[in-house]
């Protein structure tokens, strides 16, 4: 046998970062790196050393939560790209306008880039990429989807050998949140979203989140990672969960469900890819309905793994900077060693995008409707004409109001494409009973 | 904006593979990269073309799962690491003496080592890593741990920039799916044993399964990987589930817990290292107790990351393909950008394990013991010289013999060092009452 060597410390060139945008996460680079920076360098057998030489932020006073010497501060994000000690940027500011410029600046200054701008790339990823490719520098955006949770590496890494059947995410913290406390405290969606405004777990202006948009953007990148495409933002269905009422969510457990807000990306038999985000029923039992709070979870079909779940924190300073550390490391690994471009490339101009109209699930439809005899009745023959299977109607009764005179009533349907529900739910509202639009939930079996 | 430029497909060299073994994983490699090969190049932006150019085996004539050409077929392990045109050479024969002269011969040739045998770079691993580090050629294992579960590139590369405070993992399938229908269906040790075997979930020699020690060389490689230095596996605790009995299955369900077969590794604050696999009780309530079959799922909590869990299949001919080929398609990656070593490499040329019996958890313990009065009291004594709690007690009663003379007692006690326990339980098995010797579970709040 051998005697056992180990390699002695290399002494390692330490690799520049400029920060633009020092708010949550890019103060948890920050202190990860501080606190971290031996266990990297021993963790890498000495061959990265981060340091980081110049932030950018709006404005210089705001207290923050980490202790960045003044000096490396600026207002001024030119600077950042354009310095000469800076090898690495990180973008962490957000939006899709002056994001953009930094991300195409220090593309063309050959800066490989990490962000965690899941809006940028989903709506801007074409011409991104393309610049990326074209100047042979990567882009890396672990920190986009999911946080903390290593999904982007999974998908194009250790799944490269599989072709992607499906993926099912809940990566959105915080309308879980809110639609677990809505099940599990019986808050109103208002007061939901207040509690999570409260505890920061839903930023001051919400929009993105509880309209179902920063999910889709997220699963959005993971489609256009597992397919190979940059997809039209525009195509894709999206439904957040401001619709989502008390009611349905006490149906859902009567049912057996629980109520979340579900991305779902899915290759079909014809080369149809399909894209959606919507609250929708999944099954009590399945391992995706256990996941609460703020946590994230994706679960994931490859043809050779079978069935692959990842979860974890899907937001939140530390989370989130795990991931763009671990996006720094690898970007500084391929730059020490002098390697080219590993980030993501499309490798299609397009692909297709299946209509939502030919998605198909099971359906539960809540109808506001007159409390009349032969109101069951009349829809029943609706979706009978349509050709819609019913597999059960449920009026719930208000207990201090037996005999209201305005009811929910509820339909389960059998799985049908969308678009022959929507025919049929046009119907149904010109009836003279039903009192406001229907409401409709996908009923998800996951398997 | 520019206009959108993708890469034009570039032509790539392929990259020569090399398979030694062509049993259920070498097969999948085989099949992967056949079917999927196509979407790798793709998926790899025309970098990666990977071609199987030799195939050592035992006996050529033996039916197969692949269809491999007869003339890549050798019986002699040297051809294929000697051959010139086989860049990265592929072990998947298992065992530790013949495996460590294939690892060593192609590290010694400059050749990149994809391997899924974890009792190879368990118990010998410090040569292994030590000659990969001298020959800057790395040595992949996703393979080895957890099936088609990315581990090993989380661990590594994705918390790069965490501490690793632990990890709680059920990495056998096998012994997960026994103890699943020992709880779910009420079966034996025995006849759940035989299932798993007719359904070829267990091997014809199941030891190393039933034993721990193919979970514990699974851990103790994630212990590397998390903490830097190899680890003896002499040093390691590791106890199988061939004492589980029903019985204390019943007892654990009627506690709230599941018994699953569970590895840990946990920092302390002092640096030492615990590592440790054994049947355990955890709470029923706990996501890794929905853990069933022959899935496998790690917890990792990292102190930026927080909690997190990766869960799929942990076993089986293309969940374990698909993370060889990921390993194929990294080493051919690095090979083609002409970059050194990538593969993991131990900082540290040793650690400090945390001695079991100082290891601290509440414990679950049946004592076979005559049914007379006192028994309890006399039990008790012993216990509470040795200053430890007792949660609770109870003596199942066999509904078919109310007046058995001999019953298994359970005491639920309080949190202590391992070592306290096992001095206190040498005396309590001198009790005349005490008629076997008596079964401990350890209590994990995995909180």
């Amino acid at each position: 046998m051998d005697p056992i060597r180990y390699p002695s410390p290399v002494s390692c060139e330490s690799i520049g970062i400029g920060l633009v945008g020092f708010g949550t996460v890019g103060s948890g680079v920050w202190n990860t790196l501080q606190s971290n920076a031996a266990l990297i360098t021993d963790r890498t057998s000495g061959k990265v050393s981060l340091s980081v030489r110049r932030i950018a932020v709006r404005d210089i006073s705001k207290p923050r939560d980490a202790d960045a010497p003044t000096e490396l501060f600026t207002t001024d994000w030119n600077e950042v790209v354009s310095d000469p000690s800076v090898d690495i940027v990180v973008e962490l500011i957000g939006g899709t306008t002056t994001a953009f410029d930094i991300v195409s600046a220090a593309l063309r200054a050959k800066k490989p880039v990490v962000t965690g701008n899941k809006a940028l790339l989903a709506e801007r990823g074409s011409e991104l990429f393309a610049l990326s490719a074209e100047m042979d520098t990567p882009i890396h955006f672990e920190a986009a989807v999911a946080g903390g949770i290593p999904i982007i590496k999974a998908v194009q890494e250790s799944l490269v050998g599989n072709r992607i059947e499906s993926i099912t995410g809940i990566i959105n913290g915080t309308s879980n949140y809110i639609l677990e406390r809505m099940t599990e405290a019986g808050l109103s969606y208002q007061d939901a979203l207040q509690e999570a405004q409260d505890l920061g777990y839903a930023e001051s202006d919400p929009t993105l989140d509880v309209n179902g948009w920063d999910a889709a953007h997220k699963a959005i990148l993971l489609a256009t990672l597992s397919y190979g495409f940059p997809v039209d933002p525009q195509q894709v269905y999206v439904r957040g969960i401001e619709m989502v009422r008390g009611i349905d969510i006490t149906f859902a457990k009567q049912l057996g469900y629980v109520v979340k807000l579900l991305c779902l990306v899915r290759a079909h038999e014809d080369g149809s890819i399909e894209i959606r985000t919507q609250p929708s029923f999944i099954p009590a039992n399945h391992i995706l309905a256990s996941v609460n709070g703020v946590f994230n979870a994706v679960a994931i079909r490859g043809d050779r793994l079978g069935d692959a779940m990842f979860y974890g924190r899907g937001a939140g300073q530390d989370p989130t900077a795990s991931s763009a550390v671990a996006d720094l490391v690898e970007a500084a690994r391929l730059q020490s060693q002098g390697s080219g471009h590993r980030g993501f490339l499309p490798y299609k101009q397009d692909g297709q995008l299946r209509s939502i109209e030919d998605t198909k699930t099971a359906y539960y439809v809540r109808f506001p409707v007159t409390d009349r005899p032969g109101v069951v009745a009349e829809i029943a023959t609706v979706l009978a004409k349509a050709g819609i299977g019913i597999s059960g109607t449920h009026s719930p009764v208000n207990p201090s109001e037996p005999d209201a005179d305005f009811v929910d009533l509820v339909f389960l349907l059998h799985t049908c494409p969308f678009g022959q529900l929507k025919d049929a739910l046009k119907s149904i509202e010109s009836l003279d009973c039903v009192t406001d639009r229907p409401v409709v939930f996908r009923i998800e079996t996951l398997t």
